[in-house]
């Protein structure tokens, strides 16, 4: 169903904007994992809002309450794990204009369609970006799951507007390629808090600058995010549509915003030859991997062994302040529109965590759905 | 399961390239449609190999049989569909040397990682290119359901290597954007037959050079497929992971050789301002639709009334005649690898009907589990 | 996954007998619905222990809050639904023995050997009866949903030990037979508060009876529970693997305690004649209907326009007071067990809301997802 | 979907009666599996029509083909498994009638509301007891698979109108219990060929006699199903709704005919005290293992190690040669139905390899889906 993502490790996310609370319910997590809440509640305050100036001035803790899915000691004891979220700040008055006038480029049309008077328009209903916080909170449990078992997930603003940040090292997978990408994904980790997480502090100040100026101009701007997930076994994914590179797509082009996704050389393929794209095989330490990584870590939806690796876009915020050509449902008159409200101007920023979030659960979900096992009954 | 797509019209695909036949059954399908065989006949024509020096030289019918599912007028019958192409043309010889060598940028190494000795590996085995057949019965079928609706879909080379043809008129839906789209629609429908179905003719040659070359070379060359689906009514899809945008992620990541995808402004969203990126919204013929079409045909994941539009990457062959470097998976030792067998040197031309039975299959899917419904009881 | 029940009405239960909370999602309800609370609190009523010397005395409101999926004015607004009752009254110190020395007849041990020490013994965890409660406030949902459209869920205690209720006529479908059916589910849902309902006071009484000796004895006593569903359309249900009886079947049998199922005339048809067995079809205002039922209401798995009616048993509780046989699973040395802690000597008479609730969740689900529809686009 | 079943191992149907063909696709087998094509072979051959005079007189040699799922030297690569059964010996002429006057107690009634004239009349179409014929293809390699692990599956007939055999061994799980039920699973083996598979010789006489007098009266006769499942480790299933009973009450309440299930000591329990009920636990060879086995092989739906054990009815078949009321379909008028054609007058003696069948698909799905695995990323 619509708000459930996964085969084996099934998380659904339920509530809205301004409902009572949100949550999630996370079905197939190992049994005996413990949760590390300081590391989670970082993870979950990158994504918040009202951190700083660029981002919504909706404040609220985000703050999680597992409720369910937990032994006596804390740790995951196989049954659902359920995380809920208050809703504090819920100022639903912001919201009554937009009940009568869909926003250009939100999302809030398609509920009038399929909904008409019984959806939720507050605030987005169950379409805001809200909604990312607990995916978030499902996210973060597989990142810590993943980590105990050596693999690392991390994301980086890689554009915002025309200020692009250095690319990660992800094509090249010989030893040196390989330990020039772990000192980038180190140095991601030790900007995670940045208003812009970059490789490039100058990318970073002039992202600032660009997202300023769209706001100053009433305006958004859009970005993409590079995210790489490294350390993972080859033959992890299934065959044809539960490969690891759908598995992806499918949760990427769900979250808020994205238009574009591209793994490992991306477009740059249409214009390449087989004998420039091809990953050769070689031998390391008795294990055959590829000594190049064009195709982005996976084979046939399968990986390689080498990093998963990719970037996508997201548009610019639809909801700005200048003024819209729009529609009053009521009377299907024209009519212009501003948006008033708390909105990010550049959704780039906090989108960082999430695509590191919905990478994780697109990762572990395949690891568990589909190992790179030899005998299923032995397990 | 992996091997399976969709949630209320399921098609899954079986078989091998060199299995005695491969095949599909699909579930879910409305009863009574009547399918027009001589226009799937056509259809699979397009993607069939050996129709001229451009594709791969194994010479099949890619004759289908449908086994069951159809009443006895030929009408569906409302239980699963399954349909059959025996395999008639298999030289699995050619596949020796494969066992124990993996083509660099080929699904051979995860198979091997997977199941090990007990893999398939004649001609790719369920990863064979070969296996989009089936597929194509399923789409094939889904794109007439949609045609008796008044819904399109279709596809055209966009680019070969560095040649690119013109673009499809996508993201200005007034009245007159649409008549120019639906030109470029019923264009493209006329040249399907080509080797190269493009808008331009000058483009068709120049990529015609340029996979000549390619192969010349004993190498192979990358393209971009570009697809359409107009007619679509607004309120299509469910909200979060079950968006239109997400399904048709999925199934076009699963393709062989797909790398990237956008839809609508795609990766140039990064770079937009929300003034110039969101469509507003104006009232025609007493509808509310979008005035231009940047948003790709959804938002939100749920459709707009606009047409859905993206344009996806393919790889080069894998598959080359020149020497490449791999490894002996039982010695384990490096070796140079020379791929013999008969492959097709860009496999964009033969996609464009994949693409669109990709897409139908995605968009028919979308409309049965998630329809502009209002009262799901009285349907 | 295991705690998820249906295919488009999906229904996720969370949460342990002694954690924080627990709780459903609920994904598919139709938009617009109107939940009457009064209503749904009277149905959770019946479920909640503590009411009577007959059940359990650990006492909870069972007190239920939406957090989710409502719109402002509480209609359900097309997204997930979602309830969460906390749990207040926990005597974890009542389980540590259970810990070490698993009760016979009760699920403790396959918990144990699946997860081990990372299962949530307390209570019986997941697995406890208390996980009925969510279950309820699902299905009394789904229950007012089915009540809109003419559909009534009825069940009644049909046993106790020895002593039998009178039974529902449900085999006879002519209208006078009909009539009698719906008289005696008036005359259930008047006595739906009643310690036992059943139709007959005097089997209730009996009942009493025998529910009191088994509780002085240290001991526990098993039931059966009749339930009929009335006004349904014909046409409801998919073929073989997905038919409304195998629905009903896969929800009944994951409730705690039931070993038994049958529906319509149920065992007895295995010394039928097919002349005694098979309905006659006749015609009634227009309408082709079955003129009895000994069917039970399916053929198929589809809908007939008869009740659906079936019947089950469920096992005598498993805790008791009485010394038991069983091991300590760290000595692995056979030990007494005494169980202490709350427990019903019978889960019969508190199981007929909670067969309704399942009962109406399976029909509901089988009526979204496999509707006697015609054209699955048109509507 | 509907003619799906299964998690991990999917196994769809395909194919009506009278349809070119009629087969199966499984997904999820294990890789590297050898299928004995004699005993798979001798499996369907107990399932065949036309075999002795107490089934139907359509004979078809059910030879079925495996078209893909096997590599090069036959063992099962890890892709789906498709099998192919060709329909030779259809007379559709038998069926005119029917497509006018629906079988009381036959599921054309239920295709005929759901699908109108597009329903394929012929033979039941996808409701045909035939299509059991692909489901023992792919119960009968799942029955191989379980072997190789130690688990034996075997039924026999244990009701045919008032004729009982005697009962299996199944509720004492002492070593000595064990033993009397492994020496009469191998008598139900040896017997296997029989008329009536059956542990009594004398009982298998009466039931002959039985079906034979229903025949000549122009009528059918019911009858009843024993199973037992045996050598499962404990710990199989997942809790809640993917608990085994519910997994085997799900497939076994699709079967044609079935209308009552029951585990272990079935509708007994309801007259039971917990103390007669619970199964003790004790050391045996250093494991924890029930002493009894009144549960039938499950506690909260996962397995104890101890037998699993059902009992099934199936009514009498529905077509008879007696005259039986019925309507017209066009004209609404009641009309006389004389059901003419090949049936068998009871269904209980080839159901023994369906449940077996059965059973054997959804104990190993529930093994595949829910292991008793304590490390789910070590697999």
């Amino acid at each position: 169903m619509a708000s459930t993502f996964g085969t084996r490790l099934r998380t659904t996310i339920f509530g809205q904007s301004h409902s009572e609370a949100i949550g999630c319910v996370v079905e197939g997590l190992p049994a005996g994992i413990e949760i590390d809440h300081d590391r989670l509640g970082r993870f979950m305050e990158r994504r918040a809002p009202g951190r700083n100036r660029f981002s919504t001035q909706r404040r609220e803790a985000d703050a999680y309450r597992i409720v369910g899915g937990l032994n006596e000691r804390g740790l995951t004891c196989g049954t659902p794990l359920a995380a809920l979220i208050e809703n504090t700040n819920t100022r639903s008055a912001d919201y009554d204009e937009l009940r009568r006038v869909p926003r250009p480029g939100h999302a809030d049309f398609g509920a009038w369609v399929k909904w008409g008077d019984a959806r939720d328009v507050n605030g987005g209903g169950h379409f805001s970006a809200r909604m990312t916080a607990p995916l978030c909170v499902a996210g973060g449990i597989a990142i810590q799951v993943l980590e105990a078992k050596g693999v690392r997930v991390a994301a980086h603003v890689a554009q915002v507007g025309d200020v692009l940040d250095e690319r990660l090292e992800t094509r090249d997978n010989t030893p040196a390629g390989r330990a020039r990408l772990a000192r980038q994904v180190e140095l991601i980790e030790s900007r995670a808090g940045e208003p812009f997480c970059t490789l490039s502090e100058e990318a970073a100040e002039a992202m600032a600058k660009e997202v300023d100026e769209a706001r100053e101009a009433g305006d958004s701007v859009g970005g993409a995010i590079e995210c790489v997930c490294t350390g993972l076994p080859a033959g992890i994914g299934g065959p044809r549509y539960d490969g690891v590179q759908a598995a992806i797509a499918r949760i990427c082009f769900s979250l808020p915003a994205v238009r574009a996704l591209e793994f490992g050389a991306g477009f740059e393929v249409a214009s390449m030859r087989g004998s420039q794209n091809n990953d050769p095989f070689e031998v390391r330490d008795g294990h055959v991997v590829p000594a190049t990584n064009n195709a982005g870590g996976t084979l046939g939806g399968i990986t390689t062994g080498a990093a998963i690796a990719f970037r996508l876009a997201v548009k610019p915020t639809p909801s700005i302040a200048l003024p819209q050509r729009s529609v009053d449902l009521e009377t299907l008159k024209e009519r212009e529109l501003r948006v008033r409200g708390r909105h990010d101007p550049c959704v780039a920023a906090r989108a960082v965590p999430i695509v590191e979030a919905a990478c994780a659960l697109a990762v572990l979900d395949s690891w568990l759905a589909f190992p790179p096992a030899s005998d299923d009954l032995n397990r």
